[in-house]
């Protein structure tokens, strides 16, 4: 059997060993955490710090091939371990142009992948330098994540509400659609799946549920679908690869970012589709065939996110209302404590109808809270 | 967290625990081997003999719930931990009829269930008192298991063949129909599964292909749905039980067995059924509502059984060419020994079409083969 490792033991590892399951394999999974969601699934649970060159190198030496959880890995041993014969997925040097936000966003102006304008600023003050850039978004290069490490700046004058840190000033999208496009490669071939759409809630501005397929044109989709496949193209590592993209309101696409892994918005790919993305990232690993990224009935899903406002062990109010509905399916991701946003599980909606998408969304959203036992 | 066990560890835990991972629940399970399939997944390995008092009972008497994967259990230490507060799924009192096969046997006559006509034996002389049941089935009561313990008698002269032990002797069916119904019970509550139809080859008289929903008239489907959830009805326990029943030539209905416990006949719910018989059982133990047992779409299984004439470590071939194909999901259980006729893996095919579930499971039995490299 082939020993695969996972740097990461969060839910995506959890998802990607209930697949794993389906297959002949010996599982690793490295975290610093024993309690972690995945630490139970894997033949091996080694404690250890993923940031950490001679942990992660010392996890690795012995598998046959590793995929990551999360980008914030030591790409250094990483390399070392390539060179020694280790298959990685993503490769690192694919890894490391995607950590980085100022080399992603050179990656796509370098190989003429549509992007927002931007420039890199070194400091506070180098914001003020491009002035025909706002209303703008500041992201810090390196580790941003879930949000953090990103803001929104309206004008040059509020500059001081920037990152004082190497980072990516980009003209802000005239936004109509968020899309993301899964694409899987195994290096030769490439499958692609339906894209999904983000859908934010009107005032609050957050994302409130995602669906799929998303409600966009043939021609639209053509252009998210050769934006997303140049993008793994030019990326040149097996692996699986979300790609965000923004449809502005005169129809221009933007890429937005890429994630090297499995991915949120793939979530509803495990009940949705014939080949979900955590099958086939084990498809690519162990040398199997690509599998089939169509669905079998349109999805939508709902993050189950900590109540603002509390922290504590997890407790779940409404989830019975919740697993009486016909067609939804709940995964609760086993973290014991729970805390504002953090993501606690997701519920998957199947259905023929967008209408009875959306609708059966709206109602999970108002009923399923996580809430911990201290107040804020 | 509640504390769940599991005895067995074999493809039915695996598959359960896979299911696990969606909700919050610790895990144990105790079988006698560390590299059974279930070991790896869940969050306590004890190695344990399921059929010992002790070991049993010393693993259940500080966990919430307690199900089966195989009916061959300590029943009496399953006993004294449902007396001292432990929920069992299912109760020892359903468990000792079923494990039984006079008991089940007279279970069924009680409470009027229909049932093929037997008598008691308890040696092989015994066997010549029926003249009037030949041709007929032998069963021995205990220990049976996959076809072992059960032989064909054609008639009273034959009896040498039968088995000289406690058994049940019973008159063949003339059966037109082998149909499986997985029913599930929260103890008020019941939920039925869309018929399960066997189809076995023609020739050979083995298992070939299982499709779901059967085909068969709607009044059929009246009666063996009202048969099916009179024996879980009568059993009086909480959790899955699959009824296995056949339809002869005149379309009347008999009981054959049933199963207390997740079963193969059901391995295509998982991706075929909203609520899938893995998912179900833990919302089950979990305190949670029935799940959908409704299905997505009609579905074919396929088992991957160890070829004849080889054993040793398991070789799949055909394994490629089977996940090249559209609609397939592939389980192989992680056995790395097979043997002849060993339970490797199963195959579940998706389609709307009959015709394209039947001709899709035959091009897999055709392809997908499981090798060990010594020969018999």
């Amino acid at each position: 059997m082939q020993k695969v490792g996972i740097l990461g033991g969060g839910q995506l590892g959890r998802m990607l060993l209930q697949a794993a399951a389906n297959y002949p394999v010996e599982t690793f999974v490295m975290e610093n955490d024993n309690e972690c969601p995945a630490a139970h699934l894997c033949h091996h649970f080694i404690n250890g710090d993923i940031k950490n060159f001679d942990d992660v190198y010392n996890f690795g030496k012995e598998l046959d091939a590793i995929t990551i959880e999360i980008e914030s890995v030591n790409e250094e041993a990483l390399q070392k371990l390539e060179n020694e014969g280790v298959k990685i997925y993503p490769r690192p040097s694919a890894l490391s142009i995607i950590k980085n936000k100022i080399l992603q966003k050179e990656f796509y102006r370098e190989n003429d992948i549509p992007t927002a304008e931007f420039a890199v600023t070194k400091n506070l003050n180098d914001i003020t330098n491009y002035p025909g850039l706002f209303p703008a978004i500041h992201k810090i290069a390196v580790g941003g994540y879930d949000g953090r490490g990103v803001i929104s700046i309206k004008n040059k004058e509020d500059f001081v509400t920037g990152f004082d840190e190497p980072a990516v000033l980009e003209r802000k999208v005239n936004i109509d659609k968020e899309i993301a496009i899964i694409v899987a490669t195994d290096g030769s071939e490439m499958a692609v799946y339906p894209p999904v759409e983000m859908i934010f809630h009107p005032l609050l501005n957050l994302l409130d549920y995602q669906v799929s397929p998303a409600d966009i044109d043939e021609q639209t989709l053509w252009k998210l679908e050769a934006i997303a496949t140049k993008v793994v193209k030019h990326l040149n590592s097996p692996g699986i690869f979300a790609v965000e993209m923004f449809i502005d309101k005169e129809n221009n696409v933007w890429v937005n970012e890429t994630a090297p892994r499995v991915h949120n918005s793939g979530h509803h790919t495990i009940e949705a589709n014939y080949s979900s993305q955590f099958d086939m990232l084990w498809r690519i690993m162990l040398g199997y065939p690509l599998g089939n990224t169509k669905h079998i009935l349109p999805a939508a899903i709902v993050n189950i996110l900590g109540e603002e406002n509390s922290m504590g062990a997890a407790n779940y109010l409404g989830l019975e209302h919740v697993l009486r509905m016909e067609n939804v399916f709940v995964h609760i991701y086993g973290k014991t404590q729970t805390r504002p946003g953090r993501k606690m599980g997701h519920v998957t909606i199947l259905s023929k109808e967008r209408q009875e998408l959306i609708h059966t969304a709206h109602k999970i959203k108002q009923n399923l809270k996580v809430i911990g036992l201290k107040n804020l």
